[in-house]
């Protein structure tokens, strides 16, 4: 199948930046893009899109999620964040159930497909309920089963989540035509013990994928630290040989200048979640000496219990902005720098090189944005309507690997009215004692 | 005219925080709310809306904005400050007409009503255009021609803009049924003189009407103002007598504890615009500690060249998570205290006391909101469901004075394509030279 878009704006990415090309046309064959340029391309396609003006970017790339915590949304508002996980978030997480869990994420994929993000890493439980969910509706995730452990005395070969993370990996890397890719992951430093860590990381040293981790989310996780082990969470998880494999650290708010250059020389990317950050007063990670030091920073929403919806429009235009209210200096992160973060960054981060930018020979991972409307309105400059001014529901179209799942409030692979009804049977079951 | 909502939740505000009605009731007589309820009122209706389980609450108030600068939306972007005023902003801005400004006025209501606010504070070139935009399009707003002053031996009966600001009041005020108020106005301390600022709060005084100006936006303006007078912003307004007048003061950002006392005392609203304040550089407005002095505290976008829309559901969210970021502290403002800032503190920092809550005898400035979405399933929590997960797109019906101006994407009162081709008219007369 062959597909030309028509009557639309494009945004490409250059040696310098990104350009929108006007009155373009962009060509899918199959799940790949095979023309973008500003002349009717000479071959024949099967069908024809009029886009009617409407702005063609890549998908965007939610680096770090927790998807069924749809379900959690709005718990323990307010509280301290002790309050928030102990008293709210822990006894409702101890309820859920493989069905719940299916609930949640399929409610959560509904959001995320209508809001343009295309690809997203997951950490959460029954990681293969995620990775049929994922499957099915037609997206991308990075998903894994997250180690953990609180048990001094475990050997690594011990650990059941070692084991089901490693099965996991073997079942379903590179299922539905590649659609879905197994990381491996430790939860944090604070949940983990070293020999469980140090046995993981050796057994996913060299296997070709990605590790998943939080890290030193907090200044006082970051200190906890070092007062156990003398050493910061970055240095501990380098001396156990984790970022051997190439790694995504969600948050590296507390991360010291000396972190920072061992990340770098890992490769590790920094996942950047400034809803979350603000909301739970983690702070503000040091995004622009990341960037400085050569990171590679991407963006995530975090969980919804944390957010409290799965919305990237929303943390680029806050990761766009709070830095600059931080170091009183508006020019502290440019636009086009979120929208790398949003897009190529994170594909990067995922191990998906081949998406994050509408390219000749890239998966066509697409989003269509209406900017006709008011708020839109003029568009002076492309890459600064997209980080301060574009809604997430001003998306109007949502294609993966060159499938079209979402267009102008209906979705295409999935029943969002079915998906509705069991969110609202998950929350009854939950909440209901 | 009387009208029921029916099959509404209701936000309703008590003593003690916020309520929210569920299989509620909502009557409107005329431009007032005469039933709020549980119970379907005995009396009879002249016409009856089922709202299919939508919730209803305030209309959101816009304490500080500059509406036709939609015009210059994504001008100058990730500039410093002085350069995108005197490179981007300025220049732009003396091209503008009567016309350009009507053209972008009528683009600011498009997206206010759209995104549910009813009532908004507004200070820039050409008011009359304004005043005649609103009455139209059936919103209310504060409007004001501020005074400026560049020259230091002008006296203030001989400064134009005094005499504007005072012939606007006696024209405009109290017109379209009390829907447009007129405002006095000075820019801001380093825009204007003693002697006009002195002259215009004595004409000022005892009119019963409201003062509007930018103050301590900055802590660069708050130090030059000590260097340049030996006092601050706060205290320079204060010995001139500008705070006689109920004071509207935009950002609050540099003032200091002694700052504080002063305003608390004389009355002033403080109006926190998160995104502006972010966006460029100026920093974190002390909003908690406003609030626990006892100042009056209000919502504003600021215009849309330094935000880049008009989007308070936005500014709810940015101000309910960036001070916890900032304070490390995920407790340090309440959703309750937010919505209090979009609705009721609007309303009473606008001189309107019989509007911001939804209660019998209040005007009906009503919005609804479609919480049916993926992104907003569950509702566990009404309040953080408004603060941290509703967007603007989730507005599916806006009222005002009981007259319904926005209602399931479409304008009521306004011609919404004429209006964009009017603006896009204006862009390219501002633009191309």
């Amino acid at each position: 199948m062959r597909l030309l878009f028509t009557n639309c704006d494009i945004l490409v990415r250059g040696e310098d930046g990104y350009e929108t090309l006007r009155d373009a046309y962009l060509g899918v064959d199959g799940d790949t893009i095979c023309f973008v340029g500003t002349t009717n391309p000479t071959e024949e396609y099967d069908a024809y899109k009029n886009m009617h003006g409407a702005l063609l970017m890549p998908g965007l790339i939610n680096c770090h999620n927790h998807s069924a915590m749809t379900l959690l949304r709005g718990l323990g508002s307010g509280r301290t964040l002790q309050s928030w996980l102990f008293d709210s978030i822990f006894p409702v997480e101890e309820r859920l159930t493989q069905e719940i869990v299916s609930a949640g994420v399929n409610l959560a994929l509904l959001e995320m497909i209508a809001g343009g993000t295309t690809s997203f890493s997951d950490m959460y439980f029954f990681p293969d309920v995620t990775v049929e969910a994922v499957a099915q509706a037609g997206m991308k995730a990075n998903i894994n089963r997250c180690v953990q452990c609180f048990d001094p005395t475990e050997r690594g070969e011990d650990n059941v989540k070692v084991r089901e993370s490693m099965e996991l990996f073997d079942r379903f890397h590179g299922f539905a035509n590649d659609r879905v890719r197994i990381d491996f992951a430790v939860h944090a430093e604070y949940t983990c013990t070293e020999p469980v860590v140090k046995y993981y990381a050796d057994l996913c040293r060299g296997k070709g994928t990605r590790m998943h981790i939080h890290l030193s989310e907090t200044r006082s996780e970051h200190e906890k630290c070092i007062e156990k082990y003398g050493k910061t969470p970055t240095q501990w998880f380098s001396d156990l040989g984790i970022f051997d494999t190439p790694t995504l650290a969600a948050h590296c708010v507390a991360v010291t200048e000396e972190d920072i250059a061992i990340l770098r020389a890992a490769g590790v990317t920094a996942v950047h979640n400034p809803t979350s950050n603000m909301k739970l007063g983690s702070g503000f990670a040091p995004v622009r000496r990341l960037l400085d030091a050569g990171m590679n920073v991407a963006l995530g929403t975090d969980g919804a219990a944390s957010n409290n919806n799965l919305n990237l429009f929303e943390e680029m235009h806050l990761a766009s902005i709070i830095h600059c209210g931080y170091h009183n200096d508006p020019t502290v992160l440019q636009p086009c720098e979120i929208l790398d973060m949003a897009t190529v960054n994170g594909a990067r981060a995922q191990g998906r090189e081949n998406t994050g930018s509408l390219a000749v020979g890239n998966r066509a991972d697409i989003i269509a944005i209406d900017t006709g409307k008011p708020h839109l309105t003029p568009n002076l400059d492309t890459c600064a309507l997209l980080t301060y001014a574009v809604q997430s529901s001003d998306v109007c179209m949502t294609m993966v690997d060159g499938r079209i799942l979402y267009e102008n409030g209906e979705f295409k692979t999935l029943d969002a009215e079915r998906i509705m009804s069991e969110a609202h049977a998950a929350v009854r079951k939950l909440y209901e004692k």
